[in-house]
């Protein structure tokens, strides 16, 4: 089959994905959905002349490429018609209302993609588009924009995804295939809500303690007694949260997270890259979101509270 | 009686001090007790050829003065016969050795004063000294030393003298009528040790958070709901810890501190003027000390732990 004579919106070998920000995850996981052959356009805000004109070149550790989205958008409404996937790579910010930016673009068939961090992120957007699937997906990736259409991939890579709010789809198998087609290990869940748990146990002690404890990466802040042991403390309460949520994670996951964040190259965390550019950090969806969960379920949660009180306290002198 | 006939160690009514650092707490206390006729030497260090050659200007709230020490000295040794006072006013930290410091000018009949932050920091002095009076003080003051040889003071004053561990003693009320002489309010207590909680439940908070939460002043701290809701909960920590210590405070003690933190003219904690200077923080005197204190009685303090794991990072980075 020649793929240049089917029409775009038809094709099934050539799915339409729309990308919305173009960060490191969004750039750096359009590109690779590009390589798999998936015709990948990219809504772009502050770097859209940019990327509008060089595309986005990625230094990574799987090798360097570039990424040329097949469109470049300023606005959904621009794109054309609905595409099969919307992959929603911003922050999660309460400022950011992702399913007013994405709204003009949701077709019947669009799947919306979350690949972003932090708890309970779904809801609003599942709310807004009740009959669309939401696909709940974590980045497992340590890789910074260091500049407009640039990022840098240092470590790691996988992602996970699965249903909002669980159980098995089409779309998210044919999603998982074209990231493994392109080199990107992706595991298909159909718990999305304990995955996103799971990675709050990374996220909910690093990205805080990497901008409290003096602007840190992970090697700074596992080397240091005091601040691996706090960081185990917040995985501790987060594992609390998630049990009583009906989430329960493995017993080693603290050991496991400690033992990965030991051995990978010294990094800086997305909280501390926003935090350094005086850009808002995901203070609520990682820690205000959690805080709030636990309260629902009466969890004691003193550490990471005084953390979420730091955080929020700094972000006021920041911005 | 012309007191310049009678020798210098045995005046009764002009009592020989000798500062043992002159920070913004030396330098102050120092001059006051100097202007109530007290002879009052200094021991300077890094600041000791500014002192010496210009002595110490003092802007004050109370009225601006002047404190020309009646000699100055780079160690102890130089002071010459053992003055009836040694007022300590160094920064108590793990690396700076008092006993050591202080040692060849401890006579039979001096007092040790202790005018230092922090919890069971007289312990290693009175070991040193067992036959000397120990005296236990607390500065309420909001004082900098802004550059060698000034100093200035923006708030409050008042002291807190006491004999360590308790009980009356002459030679306190002797040192509190010279502070009152002077204008300082000078409160004496006879359980030194129940004072040094007292003012830790404003120490513990507010001078990390001050640190941790973007270098921000007691105003930012107070106007900002989370960071003072975090100190109300750092408080309670200490009252809980005072308590089972056996050193209960009152009840209102924390509203009390709040109250008069929101009152008072914006302040940069001496922690925070200590992190922005590079120099060491008072984290062992103030959070180390007291939650080994908690440890003992099995208080569970997960606030102030946080803290201080934090403020251990953090001051790796500074120093």
């Amino acid at each position: 089959m020649n793929n240049s004579h089917v029409p775009e919106n038809h094709s099934r070998s050539q799915p339409r994905i729309l990308i919305v920000g173009t960060g490191a995850v969004g750039g750096f996981y359009g590109g690779k959905l590009a390589q798999s052959g998936a015709r990948v356009a990219a809504l772009c805000r502050s770097d859209y002349e940019v990327v509008k004109s060089k595309g986005i070149q990625v230094k990574s550790v799987y090798g360097d490429f570039h990424f040329t989205p097949k469109k470049v958008v300023r606005n959904v409404s621009e794109y054309g018609s609905p595409p099969d996937y919307i992959l929603v790579a911003l922050k999660v910010l309460p400022e950011i209302d992702t399913a007013r930016i994405i709204k003009d673009a949701v077709g019947h068939d669009t799947a919306i993609v979350l690949l972003q961090n932090g708890i309970e992120i779904e809801d609003p957007v599942a709310q807004a588009f009740p009959e669309n699937e939401i696909i709940s997906g974590l980045a497992f990736i340590c890789a910074t924009r260091t500049s407009f259409g640039h990022i840098e991939h240092i470590d790691f890579g996988r992602v996970v995804i699965g249903l909002f709010p669980e159980g098995p789809s089409a779309r998210v198998e044919k999603l998982a295939n074209l990231f493994n087609k392109a080199g990107v290990p992706c595991d298909v869940t159909e718990d999305a809500v304990t995955a996103r748990w799971r990675k709050l146990v990374w996220n909910a002690p690093f990205n805080p303690i990497s901008v409290l404890g003096g602007c840190v990466d992970t090697k700074k802040m596992v080397e240091n007694p005091e601040s691996l042991k706090l960081a185990r403390q917040v995985m501790e309460e987060v594992c609390k949260i998630a049990e009583a949520a009906g989430h329960p994670l493995p017993d080693d996951i603290e050991q496991e997270n400690i033992d990965g964040t030991s051995k990978m190259a010294p990094y800086k965390t997305s909280m501390l890259v926003d935090f350094e550019s005086g850009r808002p950090m995901e203070v609520e969806a990682i820690l205000g979101n959690t805080i709030r969960v636990a309260r629902r379920h009466g969890i004691s949660v003193p550490r990471m509270e005084s953390l979420y009180a730091l955080l929020k306290l700094i972000e006021k002198q920041n911005r």
